[in-house]
């Protein structure tokens, strides 16, 4: 633990994800931002000296390519380490897992995605649901984007004594927007092969006490995912009183077709509009107006941008880990202050 | 009705529904195609005569208009009713509400599609749910392609003693690949505003006893529609006698993601390959492998080719209004063998 009240964090791997881990890091008013360290010598690599992020090679081999492509190299992920109290590993899926191994060594505390699995670190986070379990640990695993969407939700019903069971159907963002020309799929649908698909188990990595099922399937867009679900009640409720539950999540955005938001295309539009940094959406962005209540059951869809929705999530596992802040809320409330979270509420003429 | 033993069937409206209907009635050893009307003096009115069939104009207008661009025309559509014994409307959606009149007026029996509303006709026809009770009557509707998978899907499993309830998510096709040029979506996904959505409440008009609700969202493409469903079952159930209640419906071909058809376009492709017309799909396809039983829960997924899976239907409806073939069974397969519904099975290994 940093002994001064600011901590020092390093970030691993400058992709989708660690390049907002890194942004959303140094708009913490605790926590400074170490360094980057990354294998690319291109554009991408450019991209952090060009901010003022100090820039570290993964290995001495990427530190003489980087130099070699006219970069300026502060040292290698090793002496990144050394610096920082906190690693955010966001190297691609699986990657992190052989990390894990350096950071034990250096005795650096660190947090994974959640590409990686529960066991590589015995700890799941959403912070709304585990930060206080969190608070001290050595490491945490941030969840999928999906998952993360999942627990926000579930858990807002089940803290309002309203879930019993939840039945999902996740349409998945091929691939992202930045590498579409590398990939993704063109005017079909690819299903999962596997009912249920992982999403599900995943969440009950966070809530053991959550009763879900997913099904998935790609679809050929690159924005965001569109999750639909079917809810079973504890009892018959009224549609105010499930507003009034996911309400209690700052995280969970309600948004309204009325509103003119009647695709996930207009809702990033919208996140431009705010002036977030890459058009980001941290919420679930849920639409209240198409929500459905039927004695018992609850039917709703909501967004989730694979790209942002983590990042206020490991911000706050960050703080939990560092373990100066005990109480989730206040944690919570700091990240969303620092990333003006709410501020779409404000847009859209409050809640 | 006819007093011949082979039926005259008048096509109203050539599109894709109505060229696909054509077709399947030439291949039917009880009906002949008394003709086709249609607007058009385009290239679509002159397929109509490519293939030689007798084309007539909506009105005396669109009898010049095709004159004029050089088509054989038979006559206009008054002359086109006289010589039938069944019209079957594939005019745009909410059209056929006005031609009703016409066709009462001319005292021929009238199939119209879904997109009518189930009062036009008073009777709601998915051949395997509704056939019996369409037999001799004035007119019917065919339902819609989303409705008639449901239908399908729900009957079996109504048949088996299985079904409960269920709760389905369809993913829409943006547009049919033909018109994808006049409009559609691009990377992007767009909910219908109302849950439930309308096919829920259409299954309804066909079998009131359903209780099924459904949520839709429009999706980027243009092949397929994709079904995702979570069943509550009256008992827990093992996965071979849900497999056996689809198998009791000649119309749900159980396709394999292990058999690589991991995708709608996948099994587009076999159609093609099968040689079939357009590529039609006429069967739900469901994967098997994909379904999974957890207790008294079932969930699955299956494709819905919007453009052909109310083209088998459709036939045996004329066969019901006609009266002649009282047994729903023989005209399924009567139909069946025609088209070729089942070739599926043998492409695929069997069943």
């Amino acid at each position: 633990m940093s002994t001064s009240s600011r901590s020092r964090i390093a970030v691993n791997g400058y992709g989708v994800i660690g390049k907002r881990v890194a942004d959303a890091v140094t708009q913490q008013n605790d926590m400074d931002l170490a360094g980057v360290s990354d294998v690319s010598a291109d554009w991408r690599a450019r991209m952090v000296t060009q901010k003022g992020y100090r820039l570290f090679g993964a290995t001495d081999e990427h530190v003489r390519t980087m130099q070699n492509a006219g970069l300026d190299v502060a040292g290698a992920l090793d002496d990144l380490l050394e610096t920082a109290d906190v690693v955010v590993d966001c190297t691609p899926k699986h990657v992190a897992a052989k990390n894990v191994e350096l950071y034990r060594q250096k005795g650096i505390k660190f947090i994974v995605q959640g590409g990686e699995k529960h066991e590589v670190t015995g700890h799941s986070f959403v912070a709304e649901a585990s930060y206080a379990s969190a608070v001290g640990r050595d490491s945490t695993r941030v969840v999928s984007c999906n998952t993360t969407s999942m627990v926000r939700t579930l858990a807002a019903l089940k803290h309002a004594g309203l879930l019993r069971r939840a039945r999902g159907t996740l349409m998945r963002r091929a691939t992202d927007p930045w590498e579409s020309h590398l990939g993704g799929i063109m005017n079909t649908l690819a299903p999962e092969p596997e009912i249920p698909s992982h999403q599900g188990p995943d969440a009950q990595s966070v809530d053991p006490e959550l009763d879900v099922v997913t099904m998935a399937v790609k679809v050929p867009e690159t924005l965001a995912h569109l999750h639909y679900w079917a809810v079973q009640l504890t009892r018959p409720a009224e549609k105010d009183e499930v507003l009034d539950a996911f309400r209690t999540s700052p995280r969970i955005a309600l948004i309204q077709m009325a509103d003119g938001l009647t695709a996930i295309n207009s809702v990033k539009e919208l996140m431009a509009d705010l002036g977030r940094p890459h058009d980001n959406l941290y919420e679930v962005a849920l639409w209240s107006d198409m929500l459905k209540v039927e004695g018992d059951e609850l039917f709703y869809a909501y967004m989730v941008d694979n790209q942002a929705i983590v990042i206020p999530e490991t911000v706050d596992a960050i703080r939990a880990l560092i373990g100066q802040v005990r109480d989730p809320h206040e944690s919570i409330a700091k990240t969303n202050a620092a990333l003006g979270i709410g501020a779409i509420f404000d847009a859209l003429g409050g809640r």
